[in-house]
This record gives C-alpha cells, structure tokens and sequence, in this order.
C-alpha cells in the first residue's frame, strides 16, 4: 500500500461474474492488476465481485467511479447471454452500438485458422459502444473497452486471466506509465526452512529496515516470504532502497534465502547446478515424483536432471537404487540408513556427480508409535560424502509431499553453496 | 446463483487486509464461505475487499448491512497493530471491552504447550466486546464474533483459512441451518479430453436438463467441470432432482466425465486398478515426474503404483527402460516407437500388469519445424498390448506438462474402462 497523504492516484477494480459470487471460480485477476498497478503510481483501494446483473453492476461501477479516478471491470464480455457487461456499460455512458471492421477481420481470421464459420454468437463481439476507445484483443474473441467522462477513466477487460493480461499490458500500463508521478516499487525475498518467529529474531529491530522501505512477511507451510517496499517518484531511488535493504536483510538471513521475485528454489538449484558442472539424479519415495517434476519446471533442466526413480515399492528400492535387503528388514523403508542408501544407490546406479533422496510416511495411513505420519529422511550424497537429515512434518498428505520436496531441494542447495564456496575458497587459496 | 425473486436470504462478504487489496495474497475464504452458504439457503451476492483502513471497514460493513441480512467478515483479527476489525466492529456496535476468560485460559495452554509465555501482543485477544458472541476458535489464538442489531447478523471472522472453515462449521453453519427454508445443492461433474463446445454438441439442448437443475460449464485447460445445482426447500428432493440430471449427461458423454465433486482423475484411476487388481507403472520423460507425484496423492496408492522411472536423458531411457538405442537414433525421444518401446520397458523392467509412459517436448526450447513444441506422445502397455497417441499441446512448460499428465491418466482410464468392461462381459458370457 502506498503511503497515506501521498497523493496517489486511486483504482478500484470491479469483477463481474455469478461464477465468481456464487464460489465456482476464485478471482486471480485482482491480485495481478493491484500489483502491476502500484508500479504505475496507483493504489487499489477497493475490489468488489457482483453477479451478472445490470443492477448490481450498474450500482457498483457507479459508486466506484465517485470514489476513485480509475476504476477496471473485468468479466461478463463473452459471448453467451449471461455476458451483460458491454450491454450495461454501453446504458450507463449512454452508447450506441457499431461494427467494428477491424475486430470483425479477426474474429474471421480467428475461425477460418480452425476451419470454422464465426458462430452467430460470436458476432456480436464486433459490435461495439461507439462511445468507447475499442482495446483490441489478439488472444480471444472479447475486445475490451475504455470509457471516458469527466477526467475518469473506466476499463472493461475479458476475465479470462490470459486476455486480461494482454490487454493490461498493451493499452493499460504504457497509458497509466505516462502519466505517473509516484510508483511503488516491490522485492520479494523467499526464505525457506525458517519460521516466522526466528526469522524475525533474526532480523533483529525492524527501524533500521524500514529508513528504506516498508517490510512484510507472509508465512506459508513452504517457507516466508519477506517483501520489501518502496515508494517513490523516481524507480532508481526506489531501486537503490530496495537493494540497501536487501543487503542488510541478507546479512542477517543469507543462508535462509533462496531467491528472490520470481526465482524459485528449483531454478535456483539449478542455477548452482550449473555454476559447478554437476549432474543430479533423484530418488523418490514419499513425494511420488514431485521433487523430480519441480526441478524439471525449469527450461533447460535436462543439462543438470539426468533421471529421477521413483521407488515406490521395497521392490524398486533394491532393484533400481541397489538398496539391501537388510537393512530394509533391520531399519525399514522410513530410516535414515535406508535414505543414505537410496541417495548413494541413485548416484551410483545413474552415474550422477549427486544423487539426492526421500523417503517418509506422507500420511494418512502407515504411521507407528515410533514412527509416525510426517517422519521423513532427506539424503544428499555427493563426492565429498553423505549427509541425512530427519523431519517430522505434521500436516495432510499433499502438504507432507510439498515440504518433503521444498525441505530436500533446500538440502540440496545449501549443500551446492557450501561445495561451491570450498570450491571458490580452493581456488583462492590456489592463486 | 438462486432463482429470482425466491425470497432467498442474502449475505454479502467483507475481507479485510492491505495484503488482498494491494495483491500480495489472493482471498480463498469467500469462495469456500459462497458455496458453503448456498447448502443452507443464502445467497452471496457481492465481496468486497478493502485494507486495514477504519473508514473503509466502516462504511463497506455499514453498506453491506443495509442492504442484506447476513455479512461475514474475514480477516483484520491478529493480534498486530495491523489488525484493527475488533475494534472498528465494537466502535460501529457502540460496545466497550471485557476480557473472556476461555479466551484467556485457551491462549494460555496454548503457549504453555509451546513452553512459552503469552506475549505481551497476544493478550489483546482475549478482550473481547461485551456486545458480541464470542465464536471461540480452538485452532489458533484469534476468537471470532456475532454482532446482531435489528434482527441482522454480522459475523467477524480470522482470515487464516483453517480458523475461518472452522468456525463456519462449528457456528455459522448450524444456525444458518436451524433457520433455513430453502437451499441450493451442487453437483460437479468432472470431464477431459473434450472441448466446452464439443461437449456442449454432444449434450445437445438444455432444456430437458434444466427440467431438474441449473447448469454451468467451466473450461479450463485440464477440461470442463460441469456444475449442476437444485434449489430446493428440501435435501431430498435437490438429490433426486441432481441425480436425474447427472443421468442424463451421462447418459450422453459417459466416456469423457472422470469424476464427480470431490473426486480426482487419480482416484479414479486408483479405484478401477484396485478393481481390476493390476498393478502399475511410470516412465516419464517431459513429466518429470508429475504423473508419479499426481498418482501418489491417493493415499493407499502404494498398492498399485509400484515405481516410476523419470528417465530424462537417453541414456536412462536405454539403461533403465531397455530403449534401444537404434530406436533413439531413427525416430527421436519424442517418438511413436520411442514411448510405447518406453511402455513397455517400464512394464517388463518393473514386473507390473500396466506400463504408461509420456515423452513430449514441454518447451519453451527444444522445438524443431517436424517436431514443434508441445508435440507428445503417450503409450499404454497391458496384457492385451500396447497403444500411442499423439497430441500437441499449445500452452507453456508448466501447462504442457500438466495437460500430458492429464491426457495420461485420462488414457490410462479409458484403457481401464474397456478392459475392465471387457472382463465384466467374459464373466458374463461364462455365467
């Protein structure tokens, strides 16, 4: 949020849709049109979902236009007779319909490539209120609007996330970028393996932080993220603040962080991967395949992922990974020695530099008194050895996967950065 | 959505938090609190979402409440400098403070059980005001409130989504109930593999279906879930009037719905294995792994998922699968002959009665003009032989690799449907 008293212009964003009020679908738009406003200098103050209903819609678009200077509606531009949004914001700005030539090209174009007539539903969608600037709209078959009165601007974009996006970028941003006078600016830095509570032990007194910017951290089961503020009218002063503060909050929690913005932990592993010409290979017990699919979420992984075994079965965990029969009998599936196994089995059998493992009780079913529902080990081996770590994760099953997978790629990184810093510290020493 | 002019109860929800209207965290509670409140007769008809702001609390809660009976709140009850709804609702209310004594007592063990003390913050919560209902929240240290005025309820609820449905069961569920005369029932049938129009063609006419029900189709790139929904005074007849028309969309599109509400295309798959008592398993190349992890979410999956094999270099896929190298070198990875040579390395090398296997270029690199991104194939090998299909998917990494899984498991079914209807047939051919 901006600061008060700053001056800052206003928005409101308005969603259209019974889909949405009525809980079949929950509203993405918001989140992506508040956030990529407030680097154009405008603040949302308000979001309002109403049914498709023209009195409803009528009522609130009117009472936001009172409020605030730039209102954005999205929803209820399809073609089907539940979409009234052009029908209403025509009324309301006392509109006439036309043809619109260049909207009518596309939408033929749009269906002579899939071989189809424009269905006569569809043609309504190059009818257009002529007191409308047309946002024209390559990604489907709902052209947005803009409509002006008295120095407000009111936006209708399609909800369909994809052609939301298009039409913000491409008319929305550059016109609001132009005449922006404050921006604020955001960082977020993702920390894992760290609770809220020691994080901000850690970090110690927030005032010398907040001289920069203003801070928030927001606690997942998958880690906190800590995201990092600044307000001002020129990006370069905002983008100084924002990296004196991140300075200092990684000399407090550097080893905690593992990214930053859109980086994830994945992307990162692989960035490391990269950076010391290693190959992974992973084998799975409990995640089923999820550590194996995140790290393939990454263009490019098929450098560093050499292969993933997904050893569900005792059965796999002997024949694939060469984990023995014993220590299967003496241990279990669900033990440390069984996890150290698993790890050198696939980097052995995979003739990978690191070989990385998990193997735990995802729950509901499986646990014991002495081995309960969220017990798990985490195993990296590597040239340098072996290490194992044991969890005790106490969510449901999929939430017991996700921190599996977050809690082994975390072990695999840390490991990377302390091999990648003796590695630099060799090198050091050598010159 | 209720019908028109039903007489229904109307409620309207309010969140509240700077974090959902500046973007930083998307609202789930209003989706899970509209549908929820329809099974007992009342309907949402708008969400508003506003910052920790004292006049926008004020006047959007005041707003709400003249125009409809019932507004839940969400959010703004933590116990930081942030969180102002308590005292804003008790200033509306003209209320002063008490302290609670269960609160107290409650936030005591609480933190007994953590071997801490109650901070200094934390004990702001158990002041309650005198002139609401404490909801008492036993899964985390924010009490919830019922105000009521003139015959009007104003629930005030935490925003952490675990507190919020629990105290919607425990307390504004029941009593919704006790009073309700009319309520909406859904059902949602779950399709793949074909597209909203298709299915649309295929359903042919509404009318005959809205003789019973409402009904509105979703599309997503995973498929259409259809959403059917019985306004009814009574629970009984809403369930016949729903099973009347899922049999008639059955009834014509049988072979592309996978499940209903709750169900999943990995359950289903699960249940027809254990059905048929086959075992199964993976070998996924563009996946990664995210077939595995999809299949594993089922808890008791280990009694037919055996292993998967995340063979994403040639190498693996000759070491591990006995791809032939030959094979490799004439068609490709991404291949016809490659994944069903895959199929059934997966299945020989694994033991099992089933082997699947995806090979495909997720992107965004890698295409070529013969072989553009997005070209998969998926084979499934079983007792009665082997089969491919090819498929190309136009949509980024992250959704070309879930639309592959999607379509494997979706192969994997219809392939288990036959089978298993031509098992059932034998049978009855030998009775």
């Amino acid at each position: 949020m901006f600061p008060k008293e700053s001056g800052i212009r206003q928005a409101e964003i308005v969603v259209i849709g019974n889909e949405v009020v009525s809980g079949l679908i929950q509203d993405s738009n918001s989140s992506f049109l508040s956030l990529r406003l407030q680097s154009v200098g405008v603040n949302v103050t308000r979001i309002t979902s109403v049914g498709d209903d023209e009195d409803s819609i009528r009522t609130v678009v009117e009472q936001a236009l009172e409020r605030v200077g730039i209102v954005i509606v999205t929803g209820g531009l399809g073609a089907t007779h539940d979409d009234i949004t052009k029908t209403v914001l025509a009324r309301m700005f006392g509109s006439d319909f036309k043809k619109d030539d260049r909207v009518a090209r596309f939408l033929e174009n749009f269906y002579k490539s899939r071989s189809r007539e424009v269905p006569a539903s569809v043609k309504t969608q190059w009818e257009v209120p002529t007191a409308a600037t047309v946002l024209y709209n390559e990604k489907g078959t709902a052209p947005g609007f803009l409509f002006e009165k008295s120095g407000k601007k009111l936006y209708s974009l399609p909800g369909v996330p994809l052609e939301m996006e298009y039409l913000f970028d491409k008319y929305i941003e550059p016109e609001l970028a132009s005449s922006c006078e404050f921006g604020i600016w955001h960082r977020v830095l993702h920390t894992t393996g760290i609770s809220e509570a020691d994080l901000w032990a850690r970090l110690g007194p927030v005032a010398p932080l907040e001289k920069w910017v203003t801070v928030a951290s927001l606690p997942s089961h998958l880690g906190v993220r800590l995201r990092l503020s600044a307000f001002s009218s020129k990006v370069e002063d905002a983008m100084t603040r924002l990296q004196a503060a991140e300075n200092l909050v990684r000399s407090k929690i550097e080893d905690c962080i593992f990214g930053k913005d859109d980086e994830t932990l994945e992307s990162k592993v692989g960035e490391l991967l990269l950076d010391s010409v290693q190959t992974l290979a992973v084998a799975e017990s409990c995640t089923g395949g999820l550590i194996g699919h995140r790290l393939t979420q990454v263009s490019g992984s098929s450098k560093y992922f050499i292969e993933g075994a997904v050893t569900y079965s005792n059965q796999a965990k002997r024949k694939r990974l060469g984990v023995a029969q014993e220590l299967l009998d003496k241990y279990g599936a669900v033990s440390r020695e069984v996890a150290l196994a698993m790890a050198e089995g696939i980097r052995n059998t995979a003739g990978t530099d690191i070989g990385l493992s998990v193997t735990g009780i995802a729950g509901p079913a499986g646990g014991t008194e002495s081995k309960p529902v969220g017990l798990t080990f985490i195993a990296v081996s590597d040239r340098a050895g072996s290490e194992c770590r044991e969890f005790v994760f106490h969510q449901d099953r999929g939430r017991n996967k996700e921190r599996t997978a977050q809690a082994a790629l975390n072990l695999l990184r840390l490991r990377l950065i302390n091999v990648n810093d003796a590695v630099q510290k060799m090198q050091g020493e050598n010159q």
